[in-house]
C-alpha cells in the first residue's frame, strides 16, 4: 500500500531516484557490477563524483570561486569541523539562537572557539527568527553561522542577513530548494538526506578564499578541508552509494527546471497547506506567518485529543512521519522537493474530511 | 556479463544482501516506504540497527563487556578519534609500520599523541609482518595499535602481539573472516566495505574498561565515543541504509556458520590462489609466506610486459579489479568472504591458461 510519507529525514526521494538506485545496486549501467562494489578510484565512480559535483555547481551557477566536497557523516559533523577548518585561535564567530539545530552548532562550535549569539527565540519556543537589538559584530568575528531552516520549529530565514563578514550556513533541510544571494556565503554545508541523497553524506561548499588564512590549531587530517580538497573528496573510500544517489538527486533537480522554478513549486505546496492550518478550527500554526518554513509545516491540534484523534486518522490515510518533535508537539508535515503536490493535497483533504467529520464536537 | 570482480574495496557483496538491499531501496518489508526514506528513530529502523549490533555481538561471542557503534565515514577518520578518546596527554602508543594503513594511522596519531613504532619493514617493501627486536613498552603506553591486515601490501597478523597493553586494531579489511583471540582487544574497528554493508560506516567495538581514565582534551561532541555510546549511534542521523546494508551482510555471515567456518572457507580460497601463484612460471608472490594475508592476494608477473599481457588476458575473461596498487605493483586479488570459491578458481584457470598460451615465450 501506497504511503505518503511526511518525514523530516530521512525523507521520501523521488520515485525515479529510488528505482535507478535499485537498479545500480543489481547491475550499474550493464556493466555487470554493483555500484556499490566498485572501487572509489575506478574510472566509472569518478564520472559519478564528477558529475555530482558539476550538477551542484550547475544548479547554482557557480564555478570555479568554490570547492564542493562530499564528505561522510551529516551535518552534526560540519558544526565541529567548519569552525576547526576556519576559525583561528583570537576569532570568534556570531550566530543566532534559532532553534534546535543552532543550538547544538553552538555546542559544538564553543568547543573550539568564542561563540557570540547576537539574539534567541528561546523565550517564544523558537516559533520565529529573532531580531537582534544591533547587529555590530566584533572585529574578531570570522563569520556569521546560520541555520538557514529549523526543521524541528518549522522556520526559515526568507531573507539572510547581511553583515560584514561571510556566512556559514547549515543548508541541510534547504538545501536545492530556492535560489540563493550566493555573494553572501563562505560555506554552506548540507547533509543528505531531504533534498538529495540517502543518508550518511555531506555536500560542503567552500568558496577558496575562505581557506587562505592560517588557522593555528592542530586539525586531523581527515577533519581538514584541505585534506580532501587536495584529494578531489576521494583522500578516503567516500560513501559511494550515498553519493551515487546524490547523483540521482541531482539530476532530478536539475530536470526540474532550475531553482527559482523547484522555490515557487515549493512555495505553492506549503501555501496551501499554511493555509488550511490557518482555517481549519481544528488547527493552529506555530510558526510566526513572517518566518514560517517551506519545507518543514509544524502545526497543532486544538487539544491533546484533537492532536490523538487526527494521528489516527492520518495512519488510516497512509499518512505517515507527521508526529512533531517532542519539544515542539503536535505535528510536522516535511514537504522537500521530492513531495508531489497531490501527496499535500492527500493530507489537506484529510484534515478537512477529519473536520466534518468532527464537526459535531466543537459546535 | 557477470564479472569476477576481486576489487579490494569496495568490494564484491553477496548476491543475496544486492538483491534485498536493492528490494529495502523500493519497499521495505512491505511498509510501502523505502528503508532509505525512514526516519532513523522510528521503529522500523531501530529494529534494524538493534539486529545488527546483536549480530555483530553473536557472531564474536560477546555480551556487553564491548559497546557496539555505528559511526559515520570511514577507518582514516578512526585513525584520529581512537588516540582522541583513549591517549591522554603524557600518555603514548605503540604500533609496528606494517604497511600502507598503518603509516596512515601513525600519522594521524602523531597529530594527537606520541607514537613509538616498534619496528618496520619498509625495508622489504612491507613484504611482512617486521618482528621488533624488543617488545618492551614504556610506562606511558597506552594502547598497543596494530592494522590486522594490510590490504595494500597484502600481509596479515595471524597471531596478535601479546603485550601488557590492551590491542586496539583496525580490522577494516579481515573483520568477520575470522576467530579473533579477544582479550587482546580494547578497541576494534572496521569501515565497511570489504567483509560486510557498503561504504560510509564503520562498525567499532569498545570494552567498557577503555573508557574509564579521564583524557583531558577537547573531544568534539560529535567525534566522542561517549556521545555516541549514550545515544546508542543515534546522536545524530546516522547513515541508515549503508547500515542496512550491514545488517543484511551480517545476517548472511551468520548463515556461513560461525567465524571457524568462515576462516576455513577463506583459507582455503587462498591456498589454492597462493599455490598457483608458487608454481606458475610467469608469476610470483609478494609477501613472505608466514605472513601472507589470506584477504588480499598481491602477487607480480615476471616482468612488465607478462603484467600487461595478464591484465588485457584477465579483462577478456570478465576478471576485474585485480590491478595492483601502485606502490605494490603487479596484481591483487581481494578475497573476502563474499567470494565463493568458484570464482577464484575462474582467477586460477586463468592464469594456468595464460601459463599454457604462453610456454614458448620462455621455453
Amino acid at each position: 500500500m501506497k504511503k505518503y510519507n511526511f518525514s523530516p529525514g530521512p525523507a521520501m526521494l523521488p520515485q525515479i531516484v529510488l528505482e535507478e538506485a535499485s537498479q545500480g545496486l543489481i547491475d550499474y549501467n550493464n556493466t555487470g557490477l554493483s555500484v556499490a562494489e566498485i572501487s572509489h578510484r575506478s574510472p566509472i565512480f569518478l564520472n559519478i563524483i564528477e558529475e555530482a559535483t558539476a550538477l551542484v555547481k550547475e544548479i547554482y551557477g557557480i564555478k570555479d570561486e568554490y570547492d564542493v566536497l562530499w564528505l561522510p557523516g551529516g551535518a552534526s559533523a560540519q558544526m565541529a569541523i567548519a569552525p576547526m577548518n576556519l576559525v583561528d585561535k583570537r576569532q570568534s564567530i556570531a550566530t543566532l539562537e534559532t532553534g534546535f539545530w543552532a543550538k547544538r552548532a553552538i555546542t559544538a562550535a564553543e568547543q573550539i572557539c568564542r561563540v557570540n549569539v547576537l539574539a534567541t527565540s528561546k523565550e517564544t519556543n523558537f516559533d520565529r527568527i529573532p531580531h537582534p537589538k544591533n547587529w555590530k559584530l566584533s572585529s574578531s568575528t570570522r563569520y556569521f553561522y546560520v541555520v538557514s531552516n529549523e526543521t524541528i520549529e518549522g522556520i526559515q530565514f526568507h531573507q539572510f542577513p547581511s553583515v560584514n563578514v561571510p556566512l556559514v550556513a547549515d543548508m541541510t533541510s534547504d538545501f536545492l530548494s530556492r535560489p540563493l544571494p550566493l555573494e553572501k556565503f563562505g560555506v554552506i554545508f548540507a547533509s543528505a538526506q531531504k533534498n538529495f541523497g540517502i543518508a550518511g553524506i555531506t555536500c560542503v561548499l567552500i568558496r577558496k578564499d575562505m581557506l587562505t588564512n592560517t588557522v593555528r590549531r592542530m586539525i586531523p587530517n581527515i577533519f581538514n578541508y584541505r585534506t580532501h580538497i587536495e584529494h578531489h573528496s576521494l583522500f578516503h573510500t567516500c560513501p559511494t552509494f550515498p553519493i551515487y544517489t546524490s547523483l540521482l538527486a541531482l539530476r532530478w533537480t536539475k530536470n526540474q527546471g532550475g531553482l527559482d522554478k523547484i522555490h515557487s513549486q515549493n512555495s505553492e505546496k506549503t501555501r496551501l497547506l499554511y493555509e488550511e492550518i490557518d482555517q481549519n478550527p481544528f488547527f493552529k500554526p506555530i510558526a510566526v506567518k513572517e518566518d514560517r518554513s517551506v519545507m518543514n509545516v509544524c502545526f497543532r491540534g486544538i487539544s491533546p485529543a484533537t492532536e490523538a484523534q487526527f494521528m489516527t486518522f492520518a495512519e488510516q490515510n497512509n499518512i505517515v512521519g507527521i508526529a512533531g518533535y517532542p519539544t515542539v508537539g503536535g505535528f510536522r508535515a516535511s514537504i522537500y522537493n521530492a513531495m508531489p503536490l497531490e501527496n499535500v493535497n492527500v493530507l489537506i483533504n484529510a484534515m478537512q474530511t477529519f473536520a466534518t467529520e468532527n464537526e459535531h464536537s466543537i459546535s
